[in-house]
């Protein structure tokens, strides 16, 4: 029965022995809703966990197959990756994003996971005088769980309040201290699915190339943001990316979410040639080579796994290949999930909610993974413990270093159709309760 | 034309820029080795690289395609594990070494690359006045490139004057110090194939005991010593473990060389529950958790790769299921290593060479992946120089922190059986042409 009784949740959170008053992290999250299940009876409404709800591409299926009956299980991938991944990666490259990626700076990594604490491991140690990330928040908590695992230190800001032009004096504030390294930010954002727009880029492009630091682009949700249709091979428009005014980057393309293949953990890095190739003799002290390139893939990737999983580089070869020859569009299989944002943003806006994170320069975020609501008079963390009651269950934007400690992060990409009613009925009925 | 000339071996070293005159490094030989192929027209028998030579076991490649077809490849695997996969490997644990190691101890990671990167990480952190490994050598050297990507020390020696009782005051004079946090060694042992005896694991974990050590032990060849037939699930002779003597181990179980699975990068940890459960609130400088399973599993193996590709944790759990219920019969395939030992070995003695490491105890080593070899009046680099010449591949023992710098490190895995003649042939010209 819903809602739950504000002593049962009560019950639950002290069976549970959440660690803090304030924040309830992810892993808490999803533990006390599965509590909450099993008390109430009813099936919860998970907005909790940002994790694909579609079917993997039936052409990395066939491929991952067809590379296991070739024996290709027993054989060592090469750490760099297999040629077909890295030519396909840079065909990607230039046919989406309108950059060029020679093959040999295209490197498959376990999941972006990987590909990001390679590349920390490598660009933050390129000067023994810097080594420190610049996070441009709100962000994945995860990313900086990376740096304290690997002992290194971080700087970060919520850019909300400085979108546009005051981007560019917020940034030089961190990096005239001299001692940065990184600037990691990810686009569509996770939690907030804003969007840098090309002015903002070219700023941070004209700050990593003044202060000599490597933008790390986290493009997890690639061609996501729906606002423009980038899955015509060749064609504009393309993808937005900080590599198109700075040779200073390293893009992180996730095979997770755009592609629906995140159980298989591949990602592919693009390594911008001029890092690439480059000589750091600070990096002596932790790798057998001075050069970035020849680190990154037989130090960082080597030592971290021995490459990415044989058959699983064959898989994601395919989809891409796929892709490049205009046999896949993957963005049609994702407009799914913009259909989920703009049925789901409707119910909350008309039940008393508001967007945190709501433009992009002077236009509204696009409909896509995730959006972000607050509610008048609560915490976050009261409304996350609130919407419990409801059966619904959302993560703070208090542990995604942003600011707005009110807002949640919503994930629709659990909400299937059948679900529609559900989440109507019970936010109305949250709504009327207040 | 063999054998390939002075003046073409020396042209070919000078255009490949080989780094250092005394050593040359796995990659080094590998290139030169297809240099000289080109050059000379002969294919060349390759000892060098320590990979699998025969074919991924059928069930392993229908249970992956089973779960891709389940649609596993979209979801996000269990950071600890799929629970299958934890079981099976806690019932091998008991079937095959006979210790007693829960499920949610058995830990998946991405080869035993990523279970020994994790396992540093987070042993080594476990009390801040220590931190060092403290390698039992012969081993593999990219172990080293692991401590020092993570900024970590080691101490290490060659076991080679120290078998038996003399191991005991040899540990202790490291231990001592009161710096160590971890000891690393492979048994059967990568590069040398000497197994340690029980006497030995005995030695190892008194003094882990006594002096409060994580033993890693590295079973990269799990079941290869084939002087004991391990296979029969449940029976006795069960595979050696220091595991037997101490509750302060981590055993990594590598799925690439017994179960020929390396190109899907799996491994599994099964680490003792007393160190599993235990609390060390040094961690915490690193890590969200001072419990060792938490850190391990939330801090380490999250943040290094959200976990082990989900369709592959599915075929390594449907092998060791397999194993489990005696329906495969892991060694008979890994017989094969053994037939071409033998006969590689006698080719060897027959021609000049003898085998450097050869005795465990009283015992002559048994036939397996590798063995070592020298020939009398040659350094180790010049002996590879020379059989590079006569179309024969093959690393120094100087680059596994052997002492034994005449000797090089022979893999049987890439020889197969219509080469038998060749590599005879090739050997008795060699010794005939000194």
């Amino acid at each position: 029965m819903l809602p739950i009784s504000q002593q049962t949740l009560d019950e639950n959170i002290k069976k549970l022995g959440v660690a803090s008053e304030d924040k309830i992290s992810i892993r808490e999250t999803v533990r006390l809703a599965n509590m909450l299940e099993k008390a109430s009876g009813e099936k919860f409404i998970r907005f909790e966990m940002g994790v694909p709800g579609l079917k993997p591409p039936q052409i990395a299926i066939e491929a991952e197959h067809e590379a296991n009956l070739k024996g290709l299980g027993a054989i060592y991938p090469p750490v760099n990756g297999i040629d077909e991944l890295k030519i396909e990666a840079s065909k990607f490259a230039k046919n989406f994003i309108n950059i060029n990626v020679p093959p040999e700076c295209c490197l498959p990594a376990t999941g972006s996971m990987q590909g990001c604490f390679a590349a920390f491991m490598v660009a933050n140690r390129t000067d023994a005088k810097k080594g420190k990330t610049l996070f441009i928040d709100p962000g994945f908590p995860v990313n900086k769980a990376q740096l304290r695992a690997l002992g290194m230190e971080y700087y970060s800001f919520d850019v909300y309040n400085y979108r546009g032009q005051k981007l560019e004096s917020k940034l030089e504030e961190f990096l005239s201290c001299g001692d940065v390294s990184t600037i990691l930010y990810s686009s569509p954002n996770n939690p907030s699915w804003i969007n840098f727009t090309d002015e903002e880029l070219q700023i941070i492009a004209r700050m990593a190339n003044k202060y000599n630091v490597i933008v790390l682009e986290d493009l997890a949700y690639f061609g996501m943001d729906l606002r423009r249709d980038i899955s015509t091979p060749g064609q504009p428009p393309y993808n937005p990316s900080v590599a198109n005014y700075t040779d200073k980057y390293i893009i992180l393309l996730s095979g997770s979410k755009s592609f629906s293949y995140a159980g298989q953990r591949i990602s592919v890095m693009m390594i911008s040639p001029a890092v690439f190739n480059s000589n750091y003799p600070d990096l002596l002290k932790y790798f057998g080579n001075a050069n970035f390139g020849h680190a990154m893939i037989f130090d960082a990737l080597y030592t971290l796994s021995t490459g990415t999983t044989h058959s699983v580089q064959c898989g994601f070869a395919a989809i891409l290949r796929a892709c490049n020859n205009g046999e896949y569009n993957f963005v049609n299989d994702i407009r799914e999930y913009a259909k989920r944002a703009k049925f789901l943003k409707e119910q909350f806006l008309n039940n008393g909610f508001s967007i945190v994170y709501e433009l992009d320069g002077q236009e509204p975020i696009g409909d896509g993974f995730y959006f972000t609501v607050k509610y008048p008079g609560l915490t976050g963390t009261q409304l996350i413990k609130k919407l419990l009651r409801y059966g619904i269950s959302s993560i703070g934007l208090n542990i995604c270093g942003s600011e707005h400690t009110d807002g949640l992060r919503i994930c629709v990409s659990q909400l299937s159709e059948d679900l529609f009613p559900v989440i109507k009925e019970r936010l109305e009925k949250f709504h009327n309760g207040n």
